[in-house]
């Protein structure tokens, strides 16, 4: 990971000024002086006030221009108006980074968004970073660094790193972490961030040693592809989990698709997530419920958990919370059962959970997990421990804390209780060893590091994810298409068909042939059977007037059949004005699946693979990819939808030509990303034939973007 | 409510005697003893013990028959083999309700539950009730009582009352119930429940005045159908949580249709609390978590939230969790927003979420929430409180209690953090105001209010739930068919469809003619058009032979197909026997949907309803009921399956005979109820015409049980 050296000042300054610091023990310019001077931090400090003075033993400047070497870091928190000054005076001052921890910017209004600008502006002329503004600033427990306002205590000094969009919410997880028994490396509020951004800050923030897990909390991403990008890079060393809120906040963009109307504005977001390795919690508890996991814990090489109990009612708990993760329940292997048996009560259940009865004893519950994790079969384990009646909690994780110490596989707690498991709870915190209240909680833990496992396993696989190279895109049929459209709306569904065409993409495309013998032509060249259906302006149903026929078996049919249509429709409708005959290549019928795709704002082109035909807003059996497509996410969206696994045959529906699918949605992938102004495209359906036999876009509509 | 006058000594027992009362502290019957004299219980204490002697002030007798009166409730604590005796004394000496402490029963094996009937049967000789084997006992905090041996302290008096089919999860609950700040009213632990069940005790428990919410901990229930009707007649007085695990446990019956393998086990589960008013919690957490807004909070009259915050992020949060648990944001009126303009600072967001900024004081959070609670169009509010920067949490909780207190719509809060809060949390759990710890989990609260609401609300509707009566339902044929049969396995499609005709259920069931003139006679019945197709063991393939004919329009066309087909058979197999012509009655294209019923182990006759054809497992878009079904809960089936919606019609879907299909529906469902031998009954597809032109089962496959 390349770190912008623009960004160094943040995390490691030199010096550090507080313009705005105050004598006044009310005032957030007091907090802020007080929490950098006990943070401890070891730089210099400078507090810079019109009025000067003393504060905390240190010289108030006037003026930042008369702070003294070295100074590389300015926290401001002055009136917004004064700010553009600010910037300029650090700037001259030969600071090159500031928090701008001051509101009354862009969260107040159109003034605000103005003063915002031409802070960025000013910084941007002097090579200036800006953190904020609107922000609490940033927190580092090991350099050690807090240059926020918040009140004491600040964060414990731990192993996860949090950056959020909140300010608030910062204040409320330093606060939680405490009693949840863990601690934070860095935390960074980013405020408006009007020149830094969440993007900026993976990749510095992952650079920290003391950092063994990122933890987001956004309300968006500033630029899909960059954040994408870079996650990806820091997704390969450290995990990431995001809370990602503003679902339901945002507008829909106006779309004309069945794949815009589906896509909504998390597909993106979930896609981009799984394609970057960022795991994605739903609640913040989750959040840190799955960040001490991984900060914590070894990672499983497999699926197969084991159970350890000592009561019957959490293991069945602990086996549904399991399954329900996706996870399996070990099969223990015979020498295990009879290494359990030898150190367990005859009465106790020695299958998987296993149920040591209420009497375990801390060497039992210690033996017991040596074996488990003994066993080539277990992959992971989970204890339990709800109070126990004959022994103390806290008994029992002393004797188990140095089994799962010494363990290269993964081993969660699941405490019941709250009182008679105190002891236990701080023991296991002491030892960094995840505990959680429920098998619930504690099998979701699991679940996630699984993912975290599974997910290096396959980028560490990167060579088979090498995109699908095309040689065969006509790139300037395409130009010419998109070239005949001065504005946004739908193209014609003849130059929908050859744009299919130009990127090789097999269509049952119409054809116009202005005689009987072009018809036949055309035909053959399509191949039989045919259909052939009279084209006019005038005539929209074709069949009333006697203006189609079908499954035309040869070049005598098509020719004769000519001749037929056009009189047909010129006995029924004398006025209408024939252009000739469409001629249709007749495909027998395949499994009908949706392609489409579309660009969204945030993270551009965006494909859909799914159950297509009238039905498929209300199935909703679609999966979202972003675009371009690897071979490997092309058959994992087959796999992810029940109209892919139909393609794969299922009980007496036939297989069907999944290779010639996956190839079709490759390829619109490719061309949606190629050219961003195509805003939607859909093929639905596009029919699947029997293996070998191909593939056809049998209607296709385009639109272009405005 | 009819409460079991034998279940009465459980509950308030008028003498309490223990059998296996220990003078040992290191002993169980120690901790019984020390419990019952410790939680204050006022009525007489009575010890056994073969060794006699005397223990906390009250003398050890050595056998039950020395006890002096009053006693009615025994709890024992002795080996198991002492206990079919114990149970014959007690019921000498006049005591007809025992709490069995003891294991080594059923819990153990064959031995075990061998003993455990015999003790079952004793126990129903003599007209006493067992609570037990291998259970923890029961408290109830207000009578008080205690007969645990569980390490104190005992849970603190509340509202909640646990029922569990799991002892650890007891011991487990009545700890954690202390650190969430709430309390219990009675706990009973059911251990192997021999004769008391969940279910004898649902009424019972209801009943007691102090217990304003019952959480149940299930991995079964005893008798599914009794079940129902129990927590069916608590529900409309006291709602009810119900965590059920063992979902994953136990192994699937054998089906041999789709109706079958859809339904696994939890399908009859969740069909059975839906209609009992069942709330099911999915985790230990979420049942305590909602049990404490039940107990607590008025209901809401609709789904509209309002959302109180001093921060952007968390009010975000709080947005994406109520709309994810299907809540509306209220529209909030224009005299609520010039009401808060009056209270707030300008830069305040005065739409919903009200957004009152970081500074907002004690006095503000209370004057937003009752300008909030006063909107008619706000039915509920959730107060999210960070910590504060300005104030103390502390304070705002004391100012906004007496609003809540004094309000008639819930409110809930969500505190964010720990250290910093812990005075806020305090004071709350005081007054009895649920607070959880992010939006997330107050939103599910909120959520589980309207679902409570919504089911009052609906059952109070109760007229309108009667079922549909049927007066047509030909309960003679049904036998003459189901006698044909001596064991189980399909019955004949001809069988199948007669079935149906029995019970009004339209068919285009074939129909053999064996003249031509019975052929016409046949079609002249069913309508035209009709299809006629040969009728020979012999002739599988029946169109390869020119054995069908389809779309005939007249007698005339049938009488010359009957011949026609026959010729065409002959010619083709001349050895063939001839059993005459099937005629089919030929309906236009309609909506294929799958209705199925099979028998639920525990709750009997289960129905299905969804889309059907060969694809009906890869889509699972099924709605399962208990059968037999209302009006109203048939047209719930249709509305909860995007293959009911698209009967309703659906964007260029034709609406369908929906009222065809519900009476469809509502006749299988009765005919399953009825015949408990039909183990399995799938029409699949019944084909739905358009409005006004009926359904009709097109297959039917029927299996009887063994």
């Amino acid at each position: 990971m390349k770190i912008d050296p623009s960004l160094t000042p943040f995390f490691s300054p030199q010096g550090v000024a507080i313009i705005g610091a105050s004598l006044d023990p009310t005032k957030l310019g007091y907090g802020l002086s007080r929490n950098l001077v006990q943070s401890g931090y070891r730089g210099a400090i400078h507090f810079i006030n019109l009025k000067g003075g003393n504060l905390m033993g240190h010289p108030v400047y006037r003026h930042i221009s008369e702070t003294p070497d070295p100074v590389d870091l300015a926290v401001v928190l002055i009136p917004a108006q004064a700010i553009p000054a600010a910037i300029e005076d650090c700037a001259q001052r030969g600071i090159k980074a500031l928090i701008i921890a001051s509101g009354g910017f862009r969260e107040t209004g159109s003034q605000g968004a103005a003063l915002e600008d031409k802070c960025l502006d000013i910084a941007r002329a002097y090579g200036v970073r800006l953190l904020g503004p609107n922000c609490i600033g940033l927190i580092d427990t090991h350099l050690p660094i807090d240059t926020t306002f918040l009140s004491p205590p600040g964060p414990t000094p731990g192993d996860v790193a949090f950056i959020s969009h909140s300010g608030a919410i910062c204040a409320a997880v330093i606060d939680w972490a405490r009693g949840q028994g863990f601690g934070l490396s860095r935390m960074v509020s980013l405020g408006n961030q009007s020149d830094v951004t969440e993007t900026d800050l993976l990749a510095p923030v992952a650079e920290d040693p003391y950092t063994r897990v990122i933890t987001l909390y956004l309300e968006g991403v500033s630029d899909g592809r960059r954040f994408l990008e870079q996650a990806q890079a820091v997704t390969r060393q450290k995990p990431v989990v995001a809370l990602k809120v503003g679902r339901y906040m945002s507008s829909q963009q106006a779309v004309a698709s069945h794949t815009g109307a589906l896509a909504g504005l998390e597909s993106a977001y979930n896609a981009a997530f799984r394609r970057a390795g960022v795991i994605r919690a739903e609640t913040t508890e989750e959040l840190f419920d799955w960040a001490r996991a991984l900060a914590w814990c070894p990672l499983p090489k497999g699926r197969s958990v084991g159970v350890l109990t000592n009561a019957g009612g959490p293991g069945v708990t602990a086996i549904d919370a399991l399954e329900a993760q996706g996870l399996n329940i070990a099969n223990l292997s015979s020498g295990t059962e009879a290494a359990l048996r030898d150190l367990l009560d005859p009465a106790a259940s020695l299958k998987n959970p296993v149920d040591m009865l209420a009497a375990a004893t801390p060497q039992q519950y210690a033996g017991c997990l040596q074996v488990l994790l003994d066993d080539a079969h277990v992959d992971s384990v989970m204890v339990i421990l709800p109070p126990p009646p004959m022994h103390t909690a806290g008994g029992i994780a002393k004797a188990i804390i140095p089994v799962i110490y010494t363990a290269d596989k993964p081993v969660i707690v699941a405490l019941m209780g709250e009182r008679l498991i105190q002891e236990a709870v701080e023991h296991f915190r002491a030892a960094r060893i995840p505990e959680y209240r429920f098998p619930e909680r504690a099998a979701e833990a699991l679940a996630v590091l699984t993912q975290r496992a599974e997910y290096l396993t396959s980028s560490s696989e990167i060579q088979e994810r090498s995109l699908q190279p095309f040689n065969d895109l006509n790139s300037v049929a395409v130009g010419s298409i998109i070239s005949k459209y001065d504005s946004g709306g739908f193209i014609s569904q003849e130059d929908a068909f050859d744009l299919m065409n130009a990127y090789g993409i097999p269509t049952v495309q119409p054809q116009l042939a202005q005689t009987a013998h072009q018809a036949a032509d055309l035909a053959e060249e399509m191949g039989f059977p045919v259909a052939i259906k009279i084209a006019s302006p005038q005539i929209t149903h074709k069949s009333d007037v006697g203006g189609v026929l079908l499954y035309l078996q040869n070049s005598q049919e098509v020719e004769n059949g000519f001749a037929k249509v056009i009189e047909n429709s010129q006995a029924a409708l004398p006025d209408a004005d024939i252009l000739g005959v469409l001629v249709q290549r007749m495909i027998p019928a395949g499994q009908d699946v949706i392609i489409g795709a579309i660009q969204d704002a945030q993270f551009g082109a965006l494909v859909m693979f799914g159950s297509g035909g009238i039905e498929v807003e209300g199935l909703k059996d679609v999966q979202f990819e972003l675009a371009p497509l690897s071979i490997k996410e092309a058959k994992q969206m087959l796999a992810d939808t029940w109209a892919g696994k139909k393609l794969h045959g299922f009980r007496n529906i036939p297989p069907a030509d999944q290779g010639a699918a996956i190839d079709v949605l490759l390829r619109l992938a490719q061309l949606a990303c190629d050219y961003p102004q195509l805003a939607e495209i859909e093929i639905n359906p596009l029919s699947v034939l029997e293996q070998g036999k191909g593939a056809f876009a049998v209607d296709v509509r385009v639109r272009l973007g405005g």
